[in-house]
């Protein structure tokens, strides 16, 4: 039985470390080491990575260690070692995105993202685990809590690393859910910023695609995102990522609403007792929780965000087609059969299917923006439930579409383009049980502020 | 002197020979061996095409002249030899950018462009020579008018190719002006769409960057953008080039205005001169014609578009710095100094300048939407001048920082977004001078539409 316990958990973090770098009772050199000696002990059973280099890391602390004696850390996350998605491109290690055609790809470029963490003296350790291309076939991570169940995807090592506390923060990104619900599976503190707040380097291929933070912390997750968006902006064309310099200090929402999503009829009774539970609890510390009955236009974007699958599928399908083609030409039986049957599908959309799901996204995105005044955020379950258990030699295990969760409470969310931060407050069965804090677009600074208000208040 | 008059010029067409395909006078391979004489008549002297390949296009259009003969053509375009651009990834043939860092660079990729071309039954005949990656460092292709002369840039040997008579159709791309400004040079028909109108392919690391067509007709113009933007649609996230299946007929514009730009001041007197005439020749169509004094709203618009170019160069700069660092690292000496210097320059940028600059950018965007119900399109000079000369031998030529012309009439207009028609209308000393016609966003149809009228008007 899983021991998760939100009131008694202490994830590996990195911002309550740092005073010690600077009056020399603690060195990133000797964080560094800690992680490793974590990774040395449960990299067997997580499988977090698909590679590291200690070596090339301890060279990085070492650097960082001088930094911060001389008084000169070139950020407040000089020294953090990272564990960066293995979708992002980076120098050091080759990026194989989960999928056989990639196997051995090496570029030898830095994201923007990579450039700019680098810029902020942080290291990068290794890259984690992703789903397939960042799609429905999982890899071998799996959940800290619970072996036999997944860590959610397609951010699987991402999330794993950071809970098993490995790394205090790692690179996630996310299409339909791939930051919140691996993070609420893992017990994660996330961030998928605005649609574009963080820049996703090479692959811009998709319009809704967003990098993102995991943390055991809101002050490690928000410096980690500050400090990128700071340097490298984000996606070309988007204001990127705004806010403090620093992690904003608890705010308490004025009022709240339930967004239920497509998740909420096909959640267990015990998962969603104990989100009644959470709304009650938040109702009881003042702040009024509203339903979807309680004003028309909360019942206006219920309705239209029970489109977020039908329009992602879509709209992910048609963007992912013409890479996916030429990859299938150049590389035969280098996709997955799950990847192969998507792309098969995805062939039936033109492109007028694809401009009337743009359509359907910009209504869900209106209806959004029209709650702004009615409440400061929308709260919603991070998934449809627990992690499932996922067994890759069961014998259905080829049959089941989603071997890494359901994307039911988090198509809407990614849709809408606005900030989701999850909320890791409650537990079913002894496992993580998630909840996500919805802002407005460009509002990740006050979204954080009220989840870090929210979580301590719990 | 050269002798280009736009009364009496008659470029190679395709819209008008496809009833003799139908009828058996003509077929796709004639057309396609005719291109071919062309070329081995004027490349050596041209210089347009990097590469191309005679037999592949040879086979396509036998497979073409079947399908006419058939009665069964895959769209109007079907059997139609199209240049493409070398920052285009294709399939068949390298892609090298105009840049020594991606010699025998050969992804055997398709774009999505590409791969609705094809599924038009276009013929994609070879790759045209760009500008060192869309920048400023040139090729060697000349002005089909006059050898001493630039045929523009970046979109050379597009411009260069159809004016020529090599094909009649060729795909280029505008960041800053980098299809209106050769097409204006070489006295083609050119559409640049509202930003994202086709699908860019893997390139989509900046937020201002517009994939077009030129060709020698806006009736083959039109076509080869609508078959595209039918299949591929247009960029990830956008509504992608809309309008109707077969060329616009054209429409009298109820009333224009003259967009000055920052090309104004730095025009010579006879170009002056040549726009005003045609001003004048408008209005005596009975179109009347605003000037920027005629209303404020005209004037702010003006105002901020004086901005243009230092909006591109911040927006531009800080984009595609990422990428260029990578390229320096990975490929030490691949860029030219050209390229280089600008790069030094842009690492002064930092990620504030950038959204103040998307800032500007979002205000010029609005006061252009505010002078909608005034006007119904805008009219401006291409360029400041006709090509200018260039002789890469020349002792200054190292120092030149424009050898492919001035972007001051074409920033302003590129960071708007909206849609682009040039107006080969003009001759200045036997050149080509181009006008260009500018619509509101998404009204690529209309602004070609009134292009039609004006261009059979005068």
């Amino acid at each position: 039985m899983p021991s998760y316990d939100p009131r008694t958990v202490r994830g590996l973090t990195w911002h309550d470390a740092v005073p010690r770098f600077a009056d020399g009772s603690d060195t990133p050199r000797a964080y560094l080491d800690r992680c490793l000696a974590t990774i040395a002990e449960k990299e067997e059973t997580v499988r977090a990575f698909v590679v590291f280099d200690a070596g090339l890391a301890r060279e990085a602390a070492d650097a960082s260690t001088l930094r911060w004696k001389a008084g000169k850390p070139l950020s407040p996350i000089d020294g953090m070692p990272i564990g960066i998605k293995d979708l992002i491109e980076t120098k050091d290690f080759p990026t194989q995105m989960g999928c056989a055609a990639y196997a051995g790809n090496f570029p030898r470029r830095d994201s923007a993202m990579i450039q700019a963490l680098k810029q902020a003296g942080a290291i990068i350790l290794g890259k984690t685990v992703t789903t397939e291309l960042g799609g429905s076939e999982p890899g071998p991570t799996t959940n800290p809590w619970d072996t036999t169940r997944t860590p959610g995807g397609s951010s699987s090592g991402s999330a794993a690393a950071v809970a098993a506390g490995m790394v205090p923060a790692a690179i996630g990104t996310q299409v339909g859910g791939s930051i919140i619900r691996p993070a609420a599976f893992c017990g994660n503190f996330a961030l998928k910023p605005t649609q574009g707040g963080i820049h996703r380097g090479e692959r811009q291929g998709s319009s809704q695609s967003t990098a993102g933070i995991h943390a055991n912390s809101y002050e490690d997750m928000w410096q980690v995102g500050i400090e990128i968006a700071k340097r490298a902006g984000g996606d070309p064309g988007a204001l990127g990522l705004m806010g403090p310099d620093m992690p904003p200090q608890p705010v308490r929402p004025e009022r709240l609403a339930v967004l239920e999503t497509e998740g909420w009829t096909v959640m267990r009774d015990s998962e969603r007792a104990a989100f009644e539970t959470l709304v009650e609890r938040i109702r009881a510390l003042g702040v009024p929780v509203l339903r979807r009955a309680d004003h028309p236009w909360i019942e206006t974007l219920e309705r239209l965000s029970a489109q977020g699958r039908a329009v992602t599928n879509v709209v992910v399908g048609f963007e992912n087609r013409w890479g996916l083609l030429n990859l299938e030409s150049t590389h035969p039986g280098g996709l997955s059969a799950r990847a192969t049957a998507r792309l098969r599908a995805s062939e039936a959309y033109t492109a007028e299917d694809y401009r009337a799901a743009l359509a359907v996204r910009e209504e869900m995105r209106a209806a959004m923006a029209r709650v702004a005044p009615l409440v400061d955020a929308l709260i919603a379950p991070a998934s449809p439930g627990i992690a499932p258990l996922w067994d890759p030699k069961a014998p259905d295990a080829a049959s089941n579409p989603r071997p890494t969760g359901d994307v039911a409470c988090n198509a809407a969310t990614s849709a809408l383009g606005v900030p989701c931060v999850t909320l890791p407050v409650m537990a079913v069965d002894g496992m993580p049980f998630g909840a996500q804090l919805i802002g407005q677009v460009h509002q990740d600074a006050r979204v954080t502020a009220m989840a870090r208000w929210l979580f301590a208040s719990l």
